[in-house]
């Protein structure tokens, strides 16, 4: 420490406030904390990367002497929203041959491309389009399953995002690794150079019990147990995958993966369309992290996962875009006006995954899903830093009844103002501060370019 | 005609020009035409109001002479949006009490809020409100329903935009009538006084076929026969309906309309959520138009409308948002964001609504719904130039391998960039042009607070 931050904090304390990096003040503040208190005219003050106190703005601003003040008035202010499973470097194969059927999608378009154009360079162009995309709509933390995951890692690190990257793991060939031994050697590098990071957790992703043999999911749980690493895969997604599973193992995907030994606080499973309520039982009770993806649910026609059910049972379920190429974008205010909306026509029942419900599944919901919750998806004091402002200028915002309902049912991307993590501010007043999206933009239309010459017709 | 008029008429003759009004030059124009032509560097002329040339951008310059140009460079160029359902005064009860069992939101809420604030300044501030965020979401005609609507009428004249007010009418006494006698009297007066506007069709909104007795729709439909209105109404929306109905008339809401003479070419009847094959045959034989309302149908509980079935059978079929009170806004991006995905997800088919056919029904197709298809709905020489830029710079549009996948998938209200109706630019560059936003702001807030106040806990 420096003499002169010494002589600072001395200064500060005699005259009795404390010195934080940055203050947001005059927002209307959603907490999303166990009280779920808003509080109008509010202030969220800033230090070393995470929230030393929210409350009334006279009551922080008579505690705190900030370096840097942004004004929130006319502003919603709540944590980040946190997209706990996607494929950020899809966005690339964003809009490729939509509305195919799936098995004509897959093996006619998508496999195919990504065997021929995935290479470090995609993962990395493709995953600060993403990074782009996801701060411009108010996201702060992403949950990522694909190959050459260092590149989604260090383009979450240059970005400020913060990030669960997981490497992608198959038992055949991709486009990283010829087998899952050459997948988990990878993988094992990629867990030990991040280990530390503050925003970045690196974790495993073994795709699925239908491409991921029993043996290699045993390898990645002991892998993952020796370094503490999250475990993601999908599963139960729809009721081809569940039959395949069950034919060749004799049990549901959710038991299969159970009597591996899988399903336990670190795993983190994408979309559950197809369980019955033994298998959410088996999920509650193990703490695995559940991750609902409506809109890609619904567009490639798997169903309808039994969200209310899960929540009900107090599974940890959270929120997440899925990729690109299925969704088509990492907009978490588009999703969270789907899950909204399309249980209430599920259940025939109005009163289903009411706004506020949906805004805290978005936030509390998905850091609970990726076993975060301790450190992000709320405003609380101690929590990581990461906060966004969302504007009420727009013509959808007016009258504001009610903040929860603006933000589920008329906000939309575009309406996020501020985005900030761990204390850092990537993007003030919708202007992007670590990201060249001149350049991103170039590199995404020139893999564009290359990838609709080399489309079947 | 003036003798400058005659002179300039001379002057381009010999020059081999054809002077227009506006020239929209360098985009890609989705024309919605009968082929579904797409023209990549393409140029829409306007003159008079109405579109006199479509085409590759070389050819329309060479020949025409614009005293107005537009750069569509780096756009998509396509018919303006038609939102062919909505209540739009009812912008400022968006967001009141949301979530709610429905009985319990209409009697405790809607309908005692309505009875006390809906006014003449109600709607008109409402509908200015609801105008602001069409034209700033590409929406360039609108169909409404409610009271006082000439109000509604004035403001969409003041705006610019087309529309389709219809003077709502009920056997209970209404914010703007005692009696459904009063109604229309009110209603033949409007019918009278905007006859022969060129943007605004005056129309009659007999509420439904549990509100409106038979009688009153026989009145409804002499009246409409003898000025050419249109005839809206809410039919078949839900399963409570068709109950009620079935009880009082002994048939479905579809036949029991249809046995009144109402179900013709005049009609245009919004949800069709609860209807069997043959009354879908009815209304495709009918020439009857039906507008599909995706979200208010999910966020209501209503149901999801047979939309493929319709479109088979050959209905007139649109799409629109309802009223922002049950949806809760009025952008038809998401709007087809949610067409295209729920009806994968309900017949479990990602081949369902593809992309193409969702931008196809919220322009032609709404268009047919209103029995306005020859007018607008696509841009075609001899059509109303109704027309919308939309930008493909966010991070959401890129790569851009299909513009119409970009349009339902990962486009958003804020990626329109200008807006053209009759030939009138009414937004450019999100400029609005037309409306004094700072005032609807502050007259919306009011209302707001007003209402706010209210409201019972």
């Amino acid at each position: 420490m420096s003499k002169g931050s010494m002589r600072q904090r001395r200064i500060d304390s005699s005259e009795g406030f404390e010195r934080v990096d940055l203050l947001v003040s005059g927002g209307t503040i959603l907490t999303i904390d166990p009280g779920d208190a808003v509080i109008d005219d509010g202030a969220v003050a800033v230090r070393a990367g995470r929230i030393v106190a929210v409350g009334p703005r006279r009551k922080v601003e008579r505690r705190c002497r900030p370096r840097r003040r942004i004004d929130a008035r006319g502003h919603l202010v709540l944590p980040g929203l946190i997209n706990a499973h996607t494929h950020v470097a899809m966005t690339l194969l964003r809009g490729v041959k939509d509305d195919q059927e799936l098995m004509t999608w897959l093996t006619k378009y998508m496999f195919p491309l990504e065997a021929r154009f995935v290479s470090p360079a995609f993962v990395r162009w493709g995953a600060r389009l993403a990074c782009w995309e996801m701060i411009a709509s108010g996201t702060t933390t992403f949950a990522d399953g694909y190959f050459f995951e260092e590149e989604v890692a260090r383009a979450a690190d240059e970005s400020g995002m913060r990030a669960v990257p997981g490497e992608g793991i198959l038992d055949v060939p991709t486009p990283d690794a010829k087998t899952s031994a050459e997948s988990l050697a990878r993988a094992e590098r990629f867990l030990s150079e991040w280990r530390g990071h503050p925003r970045v957790t690196a974790a495993l992703c073994p795709h699925s019990a239908y491409t991921v043999a029993p043996e290699t999911f045993r390898r990645v749980r002991e892998l993952a147990f020796r370094h503490g690493a999250p475990v993601m895969t999908h599963l139960a997604e729809s009721a081809g995958e569940v039959a395949m599973v069950r034919e060749r193992y004799g049990a549901t995907p959710v038991r299969h993966l159970a009597s591996l030994g899988v399903v336990d606080r670190s795993l983190v499973a994408a979309h559950l369309v197809e369980v019955d309520d033994e298998e959410i039982a088996i999920l509650a009770r193990s703490g695995a992290g559940v991750v609902h993806c409506a809109e890609s649910n619904m567009k490639l026609a798997s169903g309808v996962a039994p969200v209310a059910r899960m929540l009900a049972a107090g599974v940890r379920l959270g929120i997440g875009t899925d990729g690109a190429a299925s969704n088509n974008d990492l907009d978490m205010f588009g999703e969270m006006a789907t899950v909204a909306k399309v249980h209430k026509v599920r259940a025939l029942d109005p009163t289903a995954l009411p706004a506020r419900q949906v805004v805290r599944m978005a936030t509390m919901g998905s850091a609970a899903a990726l076993h975060m919750d301790s450190e992000i998806g709320s405003l609380e004091p101690g929590k990581r830093a990461d906060l966004i402002l969302v504007n009420t200028s727009g013509p959808e915002a007016l009258p504001l009844f009610d903040p929860f309902s603006y933000l589920v049912y008329s906000a939309r991307a575009d309406s996020v103002d501020s985005v900030i993590v761990e204390g850092k501010i990537l993007m003030e007043k919708r202007e992007l501060a670590t990201l060249d999206t001149g350049a991103i933009r170039r590199r995404a239309l020139a893999f564009g370019r290359r990838i609709a010459a080399a489309l079947p017709h």
